[in-house]
Formats: C-alpha cells, structure tokens, sequence
C-alpha cells in the first residue's frame, strides 16, 4: 500500500497505493467538503496536480446522505472523480460545527449545525457511513480536545479515542485502507501514548490530529516532534488540517507526507491568495491599477489570464467568476508547492528548496501582510 | 457590415460582421454586466457556441472605470475574450438600477446604485466611454418610460430619446459600429414615429428598446410588429433584454436577429433551468433521489457529468461549484436554442421547428411549472 522511495534525515518520498490510483507523497488534498471543490471541478483538481481529493463524512451524512451517494454509485460516481478519496470521520467537525455535543462511552450525540436534528454518530457508524460512500481511506472517529483542554480532560478524552479506534479498526470495509488518528493535545506524554496504542492496533496509515487547533506553531511542531518516533515508519503520517505553507515545510522536514487543509480554498474566497512573494490581499487600493498578474511566478489560469485590477474588480463586484479564479490560483499553488517539495527531496534538496521558498515568499507568516 | 443570407417570410439568418469577427445571425448575446459571465469563463462560453458578449456601460463606468479598462488594453484583453463586445448604453440600468435620476434636456442625472455618488450621463459621454472600452457594438443613450408611463409622459421622453440618438451619432467612434434604440413605449404610433426618425439618422443597427418591462407577451409582440417594418432590412434588429425561449423564437419568426438576457444567468442562481422538456426547478424535493441528467438531451458538461439530485445537493449546500455549473447548462441550452434556430431557417423548416420546441419544452411559458 506504502512504499517509501527516499528518505533523507527525517524527509521522505514514496507512494501510496490505493483503490483507485496512486498517489505520490508528500501530498496535499483539496478539500471537497460536500463533495464540491468550492468553484472548481474535480477534473480541474486534476489538471493542477491533485492526485487525491478529501470530503467529510460528517458533512456527507447530514446532507445529502450516504444512502443517496450509494445508490449513485458512490462518492466518486456523485461528484465525478475517479482519483483516490480520502474521507474525514466527522470527529472534528463535531467538535467544531456541531451545536450541543454529549459525548458517551458508546459514541457522540450531537445536533446538527443545519438543522438542530441529533444525530448518535458511534465508531461503526462512522466506519459504515465511509463504507457507503466508497472512498479510499478511511479515518477512525475521534475525539478532539480544544487547545487549551485540561489535562485530566484531555487523558479521559484520549482513553476514548483509543477504544473507538480499536472498535473502528474491527468495523472497518475490507476494500479500504483505514487510519487511525493520534489524539493527547498538547501534553507530549499523552501523544507519545496514543501513538503507541494506535500502533498496537494497527493501521494502514496514522493521522495527527488535534493541532493547528489555536496553539502556536512551536507547539504543534513540537508535537509532531513527540508523535513521530512513536509511529512505524513505513506507513504514512498524515497531518490533519494543516496548514500554511511553512507549516507544511516545517512538517515534510520532520517526516510527514500528507496534509489537507482549508487554507487555499477559505481564504481564496476571503479575497487571500498566496504566492510565490508572499500574501496579496487583493482588496486592497494598491492592487486597484496594477495590471500585474497575481504571481508571476504560477503558471495557472488566473495568473496566465488575468490581471490584479481585474481579479480585485471580479472580487469587489462579488462576482462568483471572481471567487472561481481566485480558488483555482490558490489550490494551484498548494499543489505546485507539493510537486515543487518532491522534486527537491529527489534531488536532495530539500532544505535549499525550503530556505528559498522561506526567504522569497515567506517573510511573513502567509496569514498576515500583502506583496 | 451585415449581410442577409437567407429570409423566408419573416425570418432572415444572416451575418454580422464587427472589430472582432463575424457573427451568424440570429444571436443570444450572454450577459457579462461587469465584465464577467458569473461563474463562466470567456472560453467556455465559446465552447458553448457564444459568438459575441454583451457587457454594461453603467456598470463598468461605475467599477472599475473606463480609463482603468483602457489602460489595460481594453475590454477585450481586461475580461480575456477576443471575440465581439456589445456594450450596452446604460440607459435601461439608469431607469431600472439607479436610485434618483433627474432627466435633463442634456443628459441624466443619477445617484450610483453602489455608493449614491451622482454621476451626469449624456449621450456624449455614453459613447466616449464605450469607445474607451473598446466595445464593438457601441449602444446610443435611451430614456427607457416604464410599461405604464402615460403617452404624455412617452412622447415627451421620446423626443428626447431622438435627439440623444442623433447627438450620439455625432459623438460615435468610427471604428465601432453604433445601434440606434426605438422606444415609444406600448404606443404603436410612438413606435413607428421613434423607428422613422433613428432610420432618418441612420444606424449601422436598430435596437428595440424598453420591451419585457412587465407588459403581456401580446403586447410586446404588438410592438415588435408595429416596429419592424418601419426599419430597414438590410440591418440588423435587436431585440433588448428579451427574452424567454417562447420570447425568442417568436421574435425570430418575425423578423428580429439579436437578443439578450438575463434569463439564463439570472435564473440559474435561483435554481431555475431551461430543458428541453420544460422547467426545471432544482430545489424541489421531486429531484432529491434523482439520478437523471438535468436535461437528457444537453450536451453540456453539466449533463454530461453530473445528475440531478447531485446538482441539488450543491444548491441547497450553497456550493459554487453548483452555480458554475447550473450557469453552465443554462446559457448552453440558449445558445444551443440558437444554434438550432440558424440551422432550422437554413434548411427551411423553422416553423417546423418552433412548433415541436414549443410543444416538447413549452407548455408552461418557461416562468413556472417543474418537469
């Protein structure tokens, strides 16, 4: 399923195979939520780089359900995609979205954010509702402290996170691979724990989540730095829900091949596009004439197209071809920054390739400042 | 400039010859208001069959300007599309969108719709601005009457509306070809009287203006009826933001060779689809478990791909990619509506034509009912 072609220091290359393609790590996901990349199409994913898409099985069952996705002949049929899927198990988004949440020994009772309905989702039904959609990879239901849990909580809530992995690992579809998802917020020894417990069940690959969650970036990194030595390493890790470029050069560098976050595609619709010389914020009055392209250095639509001037009019006129393009620039040049993070750990050089990148388009921490 | 191919009864295909290439006659123009067909792009809607697009003079001199337009190189190069431009006087936004407006011997008098800063439009500087785009249409100032203006109030704006047109006239730019508008409102002797004096000046095309303004379709045709053969035959008739499908091919059968609306572009947003069995309105629940394309006998990506209840799904998810797409489909059934049209007159069968659209998509007039 896994094979790693390279590794130098901690950075790693290699490939994971799954039920429909493989997919060269390290590598980003694009999120499909609903089974939508916002204003682009799957095909249009594809073209950019992206070898696997990720939707959420929180989102899916609340709407439209995954016994219409079924009967359409599954996720990848419903949003027509035929590459690798890897779907959530809702865990964070019930801890996120979710009004009213009672967890129980026997799952998480919660009300829907659309609706008010309570939904019981349970560890197998998480698994079952993956199962229907038909992806990929599987992601066993967790729980996720905030960053700020106590550490009472936190242990109380790992001990539960460990025991619905074990139960997911059991329900688990046979034709997918299924990860477990290492928990223990903030405290190292917590994260230490989980890993190990999560390796004793064993998985197909193991996630990271619960970071980028409010802590500083020393923190989380600090914490993948706990988690790492505790997991196989030849399965892929995978960190969830991160995050900005650096981030992610920060987390190839310590042995991480699969990331996904929201980033690109939320803050291209807050009018925050990431390039090659840092953040434009193309509201703003300066990019008003410039008749520059967005980057350029990006070989993308948008930036081959179009002019700033244009893009922050599309943008100020809230013209959905405006929040189209800007998506597109933004989740090309995530996935360009993988395919750019692989060539130089083939090459070996990595670390020249990341203090480049830094220098040029990271003075800043690409959540604030404008080029 | 315009060449007549072929009339039978009526009916006439022809071809339009402009800045930036020949259009085939009769032609749906979509609608880029602000320099931005929605969701699509330049390119698609050529793939899609759209020979030429018409965007805003009001919107345009509002955000971003003309001069910005100018200095990047013009309309064609700002939005990336290097076919035909039609551009819009903004007469009709003036009438329909602008908060206050005061109509003087020279000009109107309007508080802007975005940020109520008073802008003083004559039909000097419509023209100039319009030239500034780079359009290759350029459309006179009008004075569009609503349908229930009494016929003082008609006449005296119509008097206005000539003498504009003739200024206009003076003040055109050589390089694009200029369309006079006939108003006159639902007044079949203003009609003829406002169609005599704009051919007295001369046009290289003759709008109709102030129609689908809330008047029966009957009366609407009235006017058209009325119009037509006061205008020369040898130019091109364009009927102004008309209309439904019904709307369009009986303006076909009598004579006109120019259309757009907001229809298509409008109505996707809401839900709303032409097919050729009939309306579509995708929020039903009858479309939930729906496994059908949209309509089953598009070509468009949209049908090809995705089915109906997926298509719902992402409308009630307020997911871009399902107003992309549903824009998508509607501008292509109109313009695949042309297409059909040419061909029908082509091979002498339109009203064979019409009569089989009419009975197959259009018992309900296209404003109601769900197939």
């Amino acid at each position: 399923m896994f094979k790693l072609l390279k590794t130098s220091g901690q950075v790693r290359r290699g490939v994971l195979k799954t039920a429909h393609g493989t997919i060269q790590t390290p590598f980003f996901m694009p999120i499909a939520t609903a089974g939508a990349l916002k204003g682009l199409l799957p095909s249009e994913a594809r073209e950019l780089g992206a070898e696997i898409l990720l939707a959420n099985t929180y989102h899916l069952h609340l709407r439209p359900g995954e016994e219409l996705i079924k009967k359409a002949g599954g996720l990848h049929k419903f949003m027509s995609w035929d590459g690798p899927i890897l779907t959530d198990s809702g865990g964070y988004q019930v801890f996120s979205l979710a009004k009213i949440r009672k967890l129980k020994e026997d799952g998480v009772e919660f009300q829907s954010h659309l609706d008010g309905k309570t939904i019981f989702l349970t560890p197998e039904k998480a698994m079952q509702i993956q199962a229907k959609l038909g992806s990929d990879i599987h992601m066993v239901l967790d729980e996720c402290p905030a960053a700020d849990a106590k550490r009472d909580y936190v242990e109380k809530s790992l001990a539960l996170t460990t025991e619905w992995a074990r139960r997911s690992k059991k329900a688990a579809s046979k034709k997918s691979l299924v990860f477990g998802i290492v928990q223990g917020g903030m405290h190292a020894d917590l994260r230490k724990r989980s890993a190990e417990e999560l390796r004793g069940i064993g998985f197909d690959g193991y996630a990271i989540g619960g970071l980028s969650v409010g802590e500083p970036q020393k923190t989380m990194l600090k914490m993948i730095d706990t988690t790492l030595p505790h997991l196989p390493v030849d399965k892929p890790r995978y960190l969830m829900g991160v995050g900005t470029p650096q981030d992610i050069l920060e987390a190839v560098e310590r042995g991480i091949d699969m990331f996904d976050c929201v980033l690109p595609t939320r803050n291209a619709r807050h009018g925050h596009l990431f390039t090659s010389r840092g953040v434009v914020r193309i509201k703003n009055e300066a990019h008003a004439k410039s008749l520059k392209p967005l980057d350029p250095d990006c070989a993308c639509y948008t930036c081959q197209h179009f002019t700033r001037a244009y893009l922050r009019h599309l943008f100020m006129s809230n013209e959905l071809l405006g929040l189209r393009l800007l998506t597109l620039h933004n989740v090309a040049f995530y996935l360009n920054l993988m395919k750019e993070i692989r060539q130089a750990i083939k090459s070996n050089r990595f670390q020249v390739f990341k203090n480049s990148f830094l220098r040029t388009a990271g003075e800043t921490d690409f959540r604030s400042g404008d080029v």
